[in-house]
């Protein structure tokens, strides 16, 4: 690209020197692609503005950023014919008429149709070829032949799979970003079809697996910020497309997710404004598994902030594994103007349902999950919200079904994490009868949160039994941990739950005493294991669900 | 400052280059500060790492940023070799004995005391004449005769005034940060004793109110980014400061803040890290006076994420006048080891209360207002938290008294947030007798919190008497909104308050019935008032305690 510093001071020079370097670019070597020009006016700060009053500069100073003229209410003369003869500056009478209407010459100026500004198509959603992906079936990328609680698989790796067929059929609207490697998120198949995008200088070197090219469509940077503000851009055109990153760094965006949830929520009020594709992000290196980086890379806090935009935009999904994300992510991809904020880790997890029911799951968005569940009314329910804290839960109604059997347990797990709230906080909110079949109406509730609990308590705060709800979440503990230690220092392990489950559930203080102590002995044979060897005892880390 | 690119190949043309630069810097006009050389090391990506393995290119390439070399499980020998080839030529022979301890030359060359970098008084707040700050009297600064609910004063000028006095007396140790000029925010008094910060050219022109300086103390810099890294460094050596900025673009800083807060919390874990100075942060240009901003410029979710970080490292004030905001500062100022973000408009604003009361507040966090409650047992308890929110509340309460004298109302004001949580969540925390002393155990109360009125609901969660709250907040409301207009749009003003109230302690549907519509009729006034005048109806706009 060529940079013109040239000061063009007419119009007719402006046009000469856009004609130069549209012919120069075409000798660049980047013909291929469309020339868009860009054209900097560097003016001064405040120009046309008051140039000084009583003796201080203003035009092209600080003072122009402020009130140019403050009127002295005892004395106000002087400013006020300041103001006149500055306002006067600007001919009225040249461009308006007697009626106050713009002049019929300046009137003509003025564009029309896609012409303007605002109805521009790059800025308005606006490329009609753009706006419908063509996607493949999601479910044609599903892990086979599931069995719940004990095929292991990566999460992501399936979606990366999907992404990849979707940037086949639509080359020109779909883009994956992230400012990490998609091969550490599992998400390398898309190189199959694309390499990632470097407009610098390509080496030969770089043709061993460094995937380079200046048409690659995978944008990698370590920057979110710029990620992020590609992908709004993006979707801006009507294009689509999704942004990995981990967990903990989401806050680097904070600031400008918050905009961009506030830019819908306005756009949605104007009637000539188009919906354009919603912003997908996915945390995908998340809080409980950060055993090589330890505390710094441990926050789950980034929904605390998407919960505070309206809801009306904001969208957050907690798939419980591959093929809960597949469903997630293509539902997603098909949906307008929102923030789509899916939590799903990257690394090797167990697998809980086969497609069909992973559909299920995610339409019901909270689900019982029956096969690992009594039948009828429970005595006490056990809930996950997040991939990783629904498999301790898993573990520890297994625990229960071994050491009390006689006790019923109920499974249940949320993806949507909206359906919390109530019916009137948010269009997803389950309604209080439904809240009750779901999570009974007087027994206790042990609620395994992937983020931090609080969140919880603030979603269900308005509903009836909201103080049968114990909520277990990730409390600012951790360190370089085992994944099993890291969850017991945050107490979201399945020994924890069970313990908590015994004890609000026994009639008497010594009701599970023997059980609850001998779970706890148990954990800290554990702590005490991952502490001394690095390694979570292999009983308990390939822990299947027997049942 | 000079760059020297040059490449040092030996330690002795190292030094010859650093005593030239010094040498250089001395003839630079900089003669009055000490001169700290930096040395930038450029070395190849995994320097001293396996150079390749299987044909595959690792030093100075990307791959050895990933696992460098991967042992295959079927035929692991060639990996070995390569690793054992790797690790041997580090020449471990040479660097330890035959007990595997460090060779006594390399353990000469170790440096000890303040040169080890652990221990170097630049980054453990090591500086034991800045430690301390030389703190004038907060009370000199207070406003004088202050009529509650009557005087207006802006709420952060006397700060101003205190940290220019501050600065006097500790010229080389505190210094003020902001994005914004401190003059946009009321603290401009220290520019009395320094300049700005500037290092480019200063020009004639700028000896006009510019207030520009080498040698500048106030730093000022449209960066959040910079100014929190900057702080956060300043605080590392053991000085002061205080770091202003508007309090919807604080989500900047979120990262950076929340990393401090784990770095806070694990250097309370080590012995031999001493204690460093609060980082403060002044949240100033708040949601509820963005008149001339909007939408973009309204959101106080900042603490939202600042209460997830560890109790023991986190501190947030609503002040809610420019008293209570001196004696929280003071306070804040004194402290180690903690995040303090204190809420406070910059406006003029009506002042609640005279110093030596506004100590006592801010010293019991949570306070009763005898001056506009009831004596005794209330109805009705209406609380506020936040300056605006509080004065809202007020001006409810004398809605209630005029119309419905018959009426027990309770005023609470909140300054300090973590008051609300339960005594084990935050070191703060109210015990649960206290909470119910203020809030009663079972009447109403009506909760004007200025920021998202979620954080509330979450913070009192697991106290008895949470159902009893009705909070309201800011919802995502708002545009170029009077100030009046926008309230009422969120439902945190005085007609909205007064009308809760009264619905929640009424005994049938039709008790209050013709007040509350009168509210309400009057609430449609003043909306309808605002958005055809740009402007609050005067009287409500001028709207005075009168009791």
């Amino acid at each position: 690209m060529t940079m013109h510093e040239t000061m063009a001071k007419t119009m007719d020079e402006c046009v000469t020197m856009i004609k130069q370097i549209q012919h120069e670019a075409r000798f660049n070597g980047n013909t291929d692609r469309p020339f868009w020009p860009m054209i900097v006016l560097r003016s001064p700060k405040g120009w046309t503005g008051p140039v000084e009053h009583k003796g201080k500069k203003i035009e092209n100073f600080w003072r122009s950023h402020q009130v140019p003229i403050t009127i002295d209410a005892k004395n106000p003369q002087e400013s006020l014919d300041a103001i006149e003869a500055w306002l006067k500056s600007y001919n009225h009478e040249e461009l308006f008429d007697a009626n106050g209407k713009l002049s019929a010459e300046l009137q003509a100026m003025m564009p029309t149709g896609d012409k303007r500004m605002s109805a521009n198509p790059v800025t308005n959603g606006g490329y009609d070829q753009f706006r419908t992906l063509d996607l493949p079936d999601y479910r044609e990328y599903a892990v086979k032949n599931v069995i719940s609680g004990v095929t292991k698989h990566e999460n992501t790796y399936p979606l990366g799979e999907f992404m990849r067929d979707i940037m086949k059929r639509n080359m020109q609207s779909f883009r994956v970003f992230g400012p990490d490697e998609n091969t550490s998120n599992k998400l390398h198949a898309v190189y199959e079809v694309s390499e990632k995008c470097f407009w610098g200088d390509i080496l030969p070197i770089d043709s061993d697996g460094t995937h380079l090219s200046r048409n690659g469509r995978v944008m990698e940077m370590l920057s979110e910020h710029t990620l992020e503000g590609w992908l709004e851009a993006y979707t801006l055109t009507g294009r689509h497309g999704l942004l990995s990153t981990y967990e903990s760094f989401a806050h680097v965006i904070d600031s400008m997710v918050n905009q961009h949830c506030k830019w819908l929520d306005m756009m949605n009020r104007e009637k000539w404004r188009r919906k354009v594709p919603s912003l997908n992000l996915l945390m995908t290196s998340t809080v409980w598994r950060q055993d090589h980086n330890g505390f710094t890379h441990q926050d789950p806090g980034f929904v605390d902030l998407v919960v505070n935009k309206k809801s009306s935009v904001t969208r957050i999904y907690f798939p419980a594994d591959a093929n809960t994300l597949l469903s997630m992510a293509d539902h997603c991809f098909r949906s307008q103007n929102y923030v789509n904020v899916i939590v799903c880790d990257k690394q090797s997890h167990p697998q809980f349902v086969p497609i069909e029911k992973a559909t299920q799951y995610c339409a019901e968005g909270v689900s019982i999950w029956d096969w690992a569940s009594c039948e009828g009314e429970p005595d006490v329910v056990l809930a996950g919200c997040g991939d990783i804290v629904t498999f301790e839960v898993l573990a520890a109604v297994d625990i229960l079904r071994r050491y009390t059997p006689e006790l019923k347990v109920r499974l249940v797990n949320v993806i949507d994490l909206f359906r919390l709230s109530s019916e009137d906080t948010h269009g997803h909110g389950l309604t209080d009868d439904e809240f009750i079949r779901i999570f009974t109406a007087d027994k206790p509730v042990v609620f395994n949160y992937h983020g931090y609990p609080y969140l919880i308590k603030r979603m269900i705060a308005d509903r009836s039994n909201n103080l049968n709800f114990s909520v277990h979440g990730y409390v600012e503990k951790g360190s370089i941990n085992t994944p099993l230690e890291l969850a017991i220092q945050n107490g979201v392990d399945r020994f924890t739950l069970a313990i908590d489950a015994l004890t609000q559930v026994a009639t008497s203080k010594t009701q599970y005493i023997n059980v609850i102590n001998k779970l706890k002995q148990r954990r800290l044979v554990c702590q005490d294991y991952a502490y001394a060897h690095g390694v979570d005892l292999a009983e308990e880390a390939n822990w299947k669900w027997p049942h």
